[in-house]
């Protein structure tokens, strides 16, 4: 998918919504349990209620891997459930890989190809060589991770290299890797604040927007520091919106909860 | 498996040899690709032909996720394989992950419980509360990245950090988080120079060292500066040795290839 392809779907929806599929079993309703692909048939009821108010859906990989060989199935069923029947949607890899260069190319085939996810988010710590083989992908996006949402944020992230905290640094230097074009970046909401700073070193490119709500960040601090003229941003809601309800109705409370988020980011945008 | 555990399989073996499991469909001998599942029965005649001269297998995870359900199947069947056939190696899954806590206990159980490996490869970036998930569960062991042996690890890695290199921090603040006993780190061998900081900071922790040999790191300067009491050294070859031989002999030239850098740890070790 294009950047001017999510660009026109979040005008035509009203909404820059990314929906977090982080299925945990021992949070979903229990019927679902009685399923033979429980993780599968709980993402397709949240999918099919949400997918007219999110412009995006994000699997953490971590939910699917701690089931296994049942889980990474219940991935690909996912990944290509969306494909077939909502082809618009951005879908995203949240799986936060990096490694040596013929490496993370296995990666990148991993996500881009095999599951054909549209992006794939991946750690900086090991540099140029462990980002580019993921950018060398034609229409793929790849999100880095730059200012997270969690405590740890501050143990290395904001420590001040020359003169400027090494997140800055991150998006700094990211700028002069090959196909650098194909990168968007994680930016935690919790810091409202850091959004002006940010947008002076990317100021076109899309940023992947965790913790607004559950982990405290205000969604319209967000958009006024952070949206650009292309809007820019992606709010990530997981488990706010997938847990709102736990017995039958679970897709209906989380259509609520996606529309509460929806109807605010249509306000924003008019 | 306890680090001491470990120690006294490198003293009786005499090998501080770590084999890196990175399956390639389109390096490994043409006639295993007739079999029904070549990435495992690749694997199994390496382990097989390799399993007394060395001390631990690491498969990287990227190679089987690149093949999708299959690849994922065939990660499960070699850990299986070696922990049921060789229970005294110490395993590493190479994977690299970090994330939020919660999510990051999902990985944690992944690896540990559901796949059973003693170890994983986690990525600092995200900081103390993407990694002590890991670090919570007992005698199993958390390699963390410090300084990689890739041409990027000079891009953040390196970087001055209030008058200390990044890896230098990263690795002194991790010694602060709760379970840090269960940490080792991975540190890369094509500069053998930094061990001798290196152990200034961690000089009891065990150090999984990539890049002797093809990457041009030197396995005498490891030993100089890296070894400690308790050996604590890991040194991990993948491609010089799994891809040795091309043919039907190809466990045989991988075994010769093992034997070569067992021999030269032997001689180091008496």
């Amino acid at each position: 998918m294009t950047t001017q392809q999510l660009v026109e779907q979040i005008k035509a929806k009203k909404s820059f919504l990314c929906i977090g599929l982080d299925v945990d079993l021992n949070k979903i309703p229990k019927h679902l349990l009685d399923t033979e692909d429980p993780i599968f048939e709980f993402n397709k009821a949240i999918i099919d209620a949400t997918h007219d108010l999110c412009v995006s859906y994000k699997p953490n990989t971590a939910f699917y891997e701690a089931y296994g060989l049942k889980g990474w199935k219940a991935l690909e069923r996912t990944i290509n459930y969306i494909n077939e029947k909502y082809p618009e949607i951005f879908t995203i890899a949240d799986a936060k890989r990096g490694d040596i260069g013929n490496t993370s190319t296995m990666y990148a085939k991993a996500f881009f190809e095999d599951l054909a996810f549209d992006s794939v988010t991946v750690a900086p710590y090991m540099g140029k060589d462990s980002v580019e083989p993921f950018l060398a992908f034609k229409n793929k996006h790849t999100i880095m991770l730059a200012l997270t949402s969690n405590q740890g944020a501050f143990d290395f992230q904001t420590l001040d290299v020359d003169g400027k905290e090494l997140y800055k640094q991150v998006l700094e230097t990211s700028k002069s890797w090959q196909n650098s074009e194909n990168l968007m970046y994680v930016v935690g909401a919790t810091k409202a604040e850091y959004f002006t700073e940010i947008r002076k070193i990317v100021p076109n490119s899309f940023l992947l927007v965790p913790g607004v709500g559950a982990q405290g960040g205000n969604l319209q601090d967000v958009c006024k520091y952070g949206m650009n003229d292309n809007i820019g941003l992606l709010i990530n809601s997981s488990r706010g919106i997938i847990y709102a309800g736990n017995d039958e109705n679970f897709a209906k409370a989380a259509a609520e909860k996606a529309l509460e988020l929806q109807q605010q980011m249509s306000e924003v945008l008019s």
